[in-house]
């Protein structure tokens, strides 16, 4: 390498994002001489304070400057019902739809032996505590639909038996819009399966 | 957004770098959340350094930390040879090849009426002065195909009459490997009209 010291530091460390190469990371690198001085300033402190600054909420999980979250803390939402996601991106992806009004609950992650990630490594006993103590009524399963997803799915079910509790699965099945061509027949099967009638 | 301030700060970021959209700013702030505290400390300091440490070459424009860059300084280095590039990075490109050993002149763009840039706007008077003060034998033009690298090779070119300095200009033409099919035909012209006897 034939730059400077400084880009090649920064080249090293685009290079640590997923995703992106050296090729990328070289342009990225170059592209940066060229933000504004403001732009880099901020840049270079959100990279010091994203390690001091953002906590996990105490009650869902979720990412949080304060000790609860956003999300947790706002009376105007549903306090009966949880959702349970895998990872705090997918709060995110739930809040744009507007479609739900309840609390989270953040996992970080899904059973998978085979990676040696076990039900004690994931967030659930935290789960279990709030639906002892809190007044819930429902716990939504939002969990992707691979065999970890499932896996972790039945073992809070079973967790939660008899907690008088509903506990629900979102439900699996063609996408809309999607062309019935490409969807994959183990998708085809779950949503005839789960078809409802119409009339 | 729900993200906390930080993260939201450091997605803007990230966006402002060309090619990086929301989805993927977001994959990436979310991402530098899980570095290790020393590649958050570097990528932090790099990016400060970036504005302050990384300066232009006095004699050839290009990329370095000191006064005078690391190519113009080496004296094992052919310096009656100067090879002219548009940016900093093409010289980056040319060193890894190994095939040549003189000296650059980064010109830092184009000749581009249409985009405002005249000739007044590039570092060609620089190239002018090293040629009328230093032993120069030979200026290889290595700009890009274009109307804008075309112009601005003859412009120089023109510059540079009766100053006893070979001018050439790198070949275009087929490159290696590449299937016939998919080349267009300006290449290919290009390539029958400099066409070489093999005998």
């Amino acid at each position: 390498m034939m730059y400077p010291k400084t880009i090649c530091n920064l080249i090293e460390c685009y290079k640590k994002l997923p995703g992106i190469g050296e090729k990328t990371a070289e342009r990225l690198a170059l592209a940066t001489m060229d933000l504004d001085d403001e732009v880099i300033a901020m840049f270079s402190n959100s990279l010091l304070d994203i390690k001091t600054k953002i906590k996990r909420c105490n009650i869902c999980n979720n990412l949080t400057e304060e000790d609860t979250c956003l999300i947790c803390k706002d009376k105007t939402r549903n306090h009966d019902v949880i959702c349970v996601v895998e990872e705090p991106k997918n709060i995110i992806t739930f809040e744009k739809t507007g479609a739900f009004n309840g609390l989270y609950h953040v996992l970080d992650g899904l059973i998978s032996p085979l990676d040696g990630i076990n039900p004690d490594d994931l967030n659930i006993d935290a789960l279990i505590k709030r639906i002892d103590e809190e007044n819930i009524k429902e716990v939504i399963l939002a969990l992707k639909s691979s065999i970890e997803g499932e896996t972790t799915s039945l073992y809070i079910s079973k967790k939660l038996e008899n907690k008088g509790v509903i506990i629900t699965k979102i439900a699996h099945g063609i996408p809309l819009g999607a062309d019935m061509d490409y969807i994959d027949s183990l998708t085809i099967s779950m949503a005839l399966e789960d078809r409802k009638p119409l009339t």
